[in-house]
């Protein structure tokens, strides 16, 4: 059983990514970004997106309430339903859930936010993010027993049931976890961990936990997100987390076959 | 067991609906629309929407592939992920689906549609909608029997899998049927059946299917189309059928109460 995190990002290949994947003889769940396309709806619409500057480096989206809207129109309506249809079409019945049907992900909201603006410190508490911390495996072994390929996009449902953004690369984390995945495999658009970003053929191919920290400062950005979740996956007890690229045919049977980055405990 | 169709119109009192489903004491099953919604974000993203005209004096609204996107963005992604969230706070475990997921709403596309423009006849190919056709009704059954409330939107998947836009009033009919469900309340922004839309002192309070004729030349629009959707329930076994206002406090406690109009075979 493997899962596949389908990255929010520019020039990701969606058609290349299922059809590869309804090819492989596979037990399959898929989880989704949607990052660049809620940013382009976002403008579209007149709101610019705001982003959070924390003291860490870290920088988040702010999701107000009316941001969560528009989330939850790209993640759930634009992106899930494509991906669902386009799995139909390659002939695998694909079910699409968000983190709220059925409390899917439960999430923990961060009521206060402290972040830098304009070089000063601010608090804030009506952001509707935060962190992933449990997902019901049984309802996804459920579906999955009746013949449905999973698709899944956040929101996580917070303690005190509001939709709230989580990461996604997390979230396949987690779920790769409590299935027992033999694989996560976390396609975004790099080839995976480069030790100099404009440079492609800087490619780290092999990792193990023990050695992150001393490759750690090679991520930027997203990129160290994407090492916190396969480390989250690993010591949850999946063999093997692969960074790999999206935007190239075949993009899960290469990563499969050694592509791109490959963590193991 | 009752299925009740939320209204996609102007004015419809979501919070007031919901609470009064979680209070009542009563499995549900519930199916909304999203309509103007949908020409609210087109024109925002300034598409205007286009409507066919029909020979019959019907009218519908064109569906691209562009159109279906906003469709599914506003139906699957923010209605349906309102009211999921909403039902999770008043304490019901509310799933949402949508027509794509798992296939649970098959239909047909109609290939070819000949419409008017301008008074000249022209042949439309590529429009995304039809009419649904069947429910797998198993799959609702098991989500029920977990303890889930199913909040259900189309688009429905057609026989080449794609999704393509169906009426929710005649989905809601369809799942009644399939359900075995004591009563469908198809809730909107008007008080039911009007012999006089102006006076909304001049509601039809009951109807049987045999007395429809005599006062089907009544319905406009919209209403036809829920009286065609009560027929096709109430042939299929529903028990009744009624049309109410979505725009009330404690609505569908006041239909079933005797409020709407209310059709039996």
């Amino acid at each position: 059983m493997i899962v596949v995190k389908i990255g929010g990002g520019e020039g990701i290949n969606y058609d290349a990514i299922l059809s590869d994947v309804a090819a492989l003889d596979e037990e399959t769940v898929i989880v989704h970004g949607g990052n660049s396309e809620l940013t382009s709806l976002s403008r579209r619409l007149g709101k610019e997106p705001k982003m959070l500057h924390f003291a860490s480096g870290n920088v988040s989206r702010y999701t107000d309430q009316e941001t969560m809207e528009l989330f939850e129109m790209v993640y759930c309506g634009k992106i899930n339903s494509l991906l669902v249809e386009k799995l139909h079409k390659l002939g695998k019945n694909a079910f699409g859930l968000s983190g709220l049907d059925g409390g899917l992900l439960k999430g923990e909201r961060k009521k206060e936010l402290v972040v830098l603006e304009e070089g000063k410190r601010k608090v804030v508490r009506d952001d509707r993010s935060g962190n992933v911390v449990d997902v019901d495996s049984d309802l996804l072994t459920l579906l999955m027993e009746k013949g449905y390929l999973p698709v899944i996009s956040p929101p996580a449902l917070s303690e005190d049931n509001m939709a709230i953004n989580v990461d996604g690369d997390r979230v396949a984390a987690l779920i790769a976890a409590e299935l027992g995945a033999d694989a996560l495999i976390i396609l975004s658009n790099v080839p995976g961990l480069l030790k100099d970003l404009k440079d492609e053929g800087s490619l780290v191919a092999e990792l193990s936990v023990s050695g992150m920290e001393r490759v750690e400062h090679h991520a930027q950005g997203r990129m160290k997100i994407k090492l916190l979740a396969a480390k989250e996956a690993l010591s949850g007890g999946v063999k093997r987390v692969i960074l790999a690229d999206a935007r190239v045919q075949k993009p899960v049977s290469k990563a499969l076959a050694g592509g791109g980055t490959h963590i193991v405990w």
